[in-house]
């Protein structure tokens, strides 16, 4: 299940990055589930990675390679169906084996190959078969790959997810391509599942770093499908420079701040698509809070919201439960908080307020709103100024049939 | 569905209480859904109620009035049915005017009377057929009335909750027996959903606070179905003092210790019971966690294991998953946790150590540990001396399909 529209918007080249997708049967025989990305020398990269402390082997070789090569990687192997993770010593050595195989296959060194995996939890990475195939991914990059790679890192999600924007600065053109996977184990923290985003403007890493931060802390930060954060959330943006600006440096520039729209908008748009296809889901669900003492308490109030089971099941039922909706934010953990000053709504309709329903609410109303499938839940705190929104889903009889039967 | 035996075993009286339940009608006509409590002059009270800033009518008046009868009510009511939470002033009201009923009608005081419901939530609470059942109570007031009490509390329970202790000190025979009802909304923060434990011992306010803020601290507060704490929680110790000894204040004193005992033994049978009994659970799982630098960091993956939707669905599947097991312990948020250092059981079986699958571990070992329906998740963090456990249950679809269908 998943909400919304599904197709693939058609994904622009990025000169100076070539992809490549092809099979290695890491799980599944036959199923495409290992894509090579491939950058122009001279390519600047930024990497955001989990916060979880067993992070799994390929992010600890990532970070640790996104350094050794000065944020100038040349190349990205990302595999789904095994995520190389809960792999102690011998992960490290797997994800390791396979930047030395790249290197090998193209003729450089293994630490400019940052390794991505994505899958199941706890078994050995099958490495030759992964190295095995490397060779034809090689043979096989383009810059048209970006479709099909939207394909080859996926998991249980049942959609490809990816975006492009393009924008002139100064009369130059530029373009930004973004894809993404991930539909469980959905809370990144500073990261997504996995994200891959890149432009043919010439950036400086640091503000390279500083534009992915900023929106992933926008976009990956604010979604939660379940509250469980991975063990491999990754997500890399690749300036490759091929669009032939000067090196941008100055975070206040015209061309730094259409970037940063265009990367947000991406950004946005992949991760509210990671909610979309969200495991089970039937409803895409912003949590919007408002009138708060600062942008914290405000994500406190829409994650709280946004992890409650007892919320997500009543989402499923399209049951406008607000009794259930006041009892988390009830808990949110906000100091002195005036529940008679609180405001709920479904939508546009006023359901809470002063601790009670609003007189003016009627069931019918309610009903009405629960039964879309995209619905705003919007909290008004009326204490302070600032305001932030999350986006989730629901809980459904398939969330808990996937997560049965799938062994992640 | 439930966990475990269900038979209710005998509560023995309490000198110095009696109570009658009756049916009001409250939401289903016929049901016993209305439970009175009296008190002999002179018992002492003491109360924890929920942390919920949302927190419901009844709480709000029940913890007004203890403060006004210096901790001596005279009579606790209690009707299930309807939550008179999200109620505002109205709320209030109804409340307030349930224990005039109560007074009215045995000439005591309104203060001295504590109102409790549970229930739906946002639903005007029914005064009227309360109040018109008083009466009825009044008159069948029963010193062996705990079985049936036991019955009148519950909602979606499937099955009453109860247990008595008695013990001897210094020559005198003492009993404590305990009630308690709540099976979803269930994260308590300082109390349970609803739980009513007395002695016929004579205790001081002050003694008597602290022997139930201790025994809620290792029994209530250490269970966990869904996560979500609820706007009524509430749970009272009352000492009638019929015993006949002198009246207890040192907490260092045979009967003292004797008596923290007896109650803890009865808050953490009913705790479990509630987990035991939780919403869809088909598990009663013990999640152990030691070896931490401190209590809080045991506690917090031990919550963060037993609210993670992964890991409970895993549970419910019988499927050994330690990945996510690890993936719940390294987002617990503990500061420079050394993953190489931690240990991973299920029952007696080593799993994971070294940040991957214990070598002596096989999968057949795993699936026997996760097949009986009493399962214990011990982490060893090997960085502390401290160590907690939680109790909790699985995600199943009958969790999701009655909270899709109930409204609470």
């Amino acid at each position: 299940m998943a909400v919304g529209n599904d197709t693939l918007p058609k994904l622009l080249p990025v000169p100076g990055l070539r992809l490549a997708t092809v099979s290695a049967g890491v799980k599944t025989p036959g199923r495409k589930d290992l894509v090579l990305m491939e950058l122009a020398p001279g390519a600047n990269c930024a990497g955001v990675f989990t916060q979880n402390a067993f992070c799994a082997a390929p992010v600890a070789v990532a970070e640790s390679h996104l350094g050794a090569s000065q944020a100038q990687p040349r190349y990205l192997l990302v595999n789904t169906g095994n995520a190389n993770a809960g792999t102690g010593e011998t992960g490290l050595r797997d994800a390791r084996a396979c930047c030395a195989a790249v290197a090998e296959a193209t003729g450089s060194d293994a630490a400019e190959v940052l390794p991505f995996s994505t899958g199941v939890i706890g078994e050995p990475l099958p490495v030759e078969k992964i190295t095995a195939a490397i060779p034809a991914a090689v043979t096989g990059l383009d810059a048209d790959g970006w479709a099909d790679a939207a394909e080859g890192i996926l998991t249980t999600d049942t959609r490809p997810k990816g975006l492009s924007v393009s924008f002139n600065c100064d009369g130059i053109d530029y373009v930004v391509t973004g894809i993404a996977k991930g539909a469980g184990m959905i809370r990144p923290n500073m990261a997504t599942m996995l994200g891959y985003i890149a432009t043919d403007a010439a950036v400086a890493p640091e503000l390279l770093q500083r534009l992915l931060s900023e929106a992933t802390d926008m976009s990956f930060n604010r979604v939660s499908v379940d509250g469980d954060t991975s063990t491999n959330d990754a997500c890399v943006l690749v300036a490759t420079g091929a669009a032939g600006n000067a090196v941008e440096q100055d975070a206040g520039s015209a061309l730094a701040l259409a970037l940063r729209d265009a990367v947000q908008e991406v950004a946005v748009t992949l991760a509210q698509a990671l909610v979309r296809d969200g495991e089970g889901a039937s409803k895409f669900v912003t949590v919007a809070v408002e009138g708060g003492l600062n942008e914290q308490e405000c994500l406190d109030v829409a994650f709280t919201i946004a992890h409650s089971p007892l919320v997500k099941t009543a989402l499923f039922a399209s049951d406008p439960n607000w009794g259930r909706l006041l009892a988390a934010i009830g808990r949110a953990g906000l100091a002195e908080l005036d529940v008679d000053r609180v405001g709920l709504y479904l939508n546009d309709v006023l359901i809470a307020e002063r601790g009670c329903r609003a007189a003016s609410y009627t069931e019918e109303q309610g009903v009405a709103a629960m039964a879309a499938e995209d619905i705003v839940i919007r909290v008004c705190l009326n204490r302070g100024d600032a305001a932030a929104s999350v986006w989730t889903t629901d809980f459904s009889y398939d969330y808990v049939r996937i997560n049965a039967e799938y062994r992640t």
